[in-house]
């Protein structure tokens, strides 16, 4: 398949390439390095299937070659707003992105009557009040919140997705993507894995928010794209949960990452929790990935970890 | 002031424009006539404090002239998936109208300086698991469900909003309008008022859903542009709801509307509930209102009902 993937040089986009490539299709990343990254895309410059448009999604596309499918991933997507690169801090761009950009998609898409499939998120459930979250859950979200700005450009997108299928017999697959990390996410995002990770090699005391026995499930990058791949593969229309279901305590994360680094710094505490604005816990009930594309994932945490900590020391110059 | 209305051809723009006249302000009218009325206007059309501008609000809008006030009430607005007015059946337009519509005439208001007001709905609360709603209630709505293509732009629009208020200095307001009715809706977009009081003219039964006793919190439409007109003046940023409190079944609403137009068909039983798309329930909190605006409304049931009927008897012929 020729495939247009926006967002590409982000850290989910990039390894979304890379699989693609690896599949044999022929790739046109697309991204305006908002957010995004370069060097995620270094390593593709020379792989003749692999080529690249720097455009921002909000105007509209055009690409010449004929397109199978279109993948739309660009997005900030870090709730951090210590973060310069956190959504809170880029809102306009963000409510464009899922937006415009999704109307800029979808008209691709359908014109090049190309199969269509969406990056959602686990935010579309918010500050969920049902654990673990199955898709027909309606969530709990502030339209006028903190995140909003992110929250709902995402569930907007999934509205409209749902309009263009059902009204104008678009292609379309919605995933919801829950907490994933790996290799190049950036370090400097303030989001809990980079985080941990750099505080580790530096030898610093890693922060926990609060008492952190708050959980999060996090799934690894190369779990998660197969989950998407296999999506795009399939013919389901409504939106799939994308996410690992095992859940830790960030203490219990945090006290693995100093082990895995040989960190001696250990913990701190100092911080309250109330400035940590990610809910309390969220968790993916993945039934419906397990019957309808028959995935789960396969990557342990501890192995996870063990892979992503040796990227961050090569980026970081450390081996 | 100079203020521009889109949705001005609408059941509340037309009302809008009538009041924002009387109080000796300018008034330019847009909309594209996908669900407003041309007759709603045609009362306007001498006076020379008013203009018009057929336009669609998803597309640029360039206005020459310096305007002091932007309100945003663009929509399809019925969720009525049996008229063609209803937005089930104008997903893509209602979806444009408060993304691409919202982020058009914010703009607007930001180069002019002018104040903006934008209409939200209860049904950002969708169907709601708390009684009365209250501004901060966040809400219960399926973001892929078959009103998704309203709620999820209201919704949208509002994030939206905070976003240009918050980072970009904007002077904005948002209402959230709850269930208003009064002369100038459609007859035929399947709402109930409209629906019962044609059907009692034409002395036929009124078609009740399952069995009358879910509830309605009916506004009377003067009533609710007072309020509006007060949030215009007011500077509160965050939403506030506009509607009347006020309770009444659905069943003794019709009998009133039998009794008041002296139909003797009664009622009919026959159709299923659950083919009645809208809430159970739903009764807006008007605490913020009624001290930050000093409104609530004046105007009683009965009342307004009998405008209302005269209004459409007028409109049939049938005086």
């Amino acid at each position: 398949m020729r495939i247009l993937l926006t967002g590409a040089a982000g850290f989910l986009g990039s390894h979304i390439c890379d699989r693609l490539l690896a599949e044999g299709h022929t790739v046109i990343g697309m991204d305006n390095f908002i957010t995004g990254n370069r060097e995620n895309l270094v390593h593709l410059v020379k792989n003749k299937d692999f080529s690249f448009i720097r455009h921002d999604v909000s105007e509209i596309i055009t690409v010449r070659s004929k397109l199978d499918a279109v993948l739309h991933f660009a997005s900030p997507a870090s709730p951090n707003p210590a973060s310069p690169f956190g959504y809170p801090n880029l809102p306009v761009e963000t409510l464009k992105a899922g937006s415009l950009g999704t109307f800029n998609t979808l008209d691709l898409a359908r014109i090049n009557q190309a199969r269509f499939l969406f990056a959602s998120t686990s935010e579309v459930y918010g500050d969920p009040l049902e654990h673990p979250q199955v898709e027909t859950y309606w969530g709990h979200v502030n339209s006028v919140g903190p995140r909003s700005m992110y929250d709902e450009a995402k569930r907007f997108s999934e509205a409209l997705i749902m309009a263009y299928y059902r009204s104008k017999g678009a292609d379309t697959r919605i995933v919801r993507i829950f907490n994933t990390y790996g290799s190049r996410m950036r370090l400097d995002d303030g989001r809990v894995v980079p985080s941990f990770i750099q505080q580790a090699l530096h030898g610093d005391p890693l922060t926990i928010f609060g008492d952190g026995l708050q959980t999060r499930s996090f799934c690894y990058v190369d779990d998660l794209v197969d989950g998407i791949y296999r999506l795009l593969l399939s013919d389901e229309h409504l939106p799939v949960n994308i996410g690992n279901p095992s859940e830790t305590s960030i203490l219990d994360f945090a006290l693995k990452i100093n082990r895995l680094t040989g960190n001696a710094a250990g913990l701190d505490y100092s911080i309250d929790k109330r400035m940590d604005s990610d809910p309390q816990r969220r968790c993916p009930d993945i039934s419906r990935a397990r019957s309808l594309l028959s995935w789960e994932p396969k990557v342990g945490l501890e192995e996870g970890l063990m892979r992503t900590i040796s990227s961050f020391k090569e980026k970081l110059g450390m081996k």
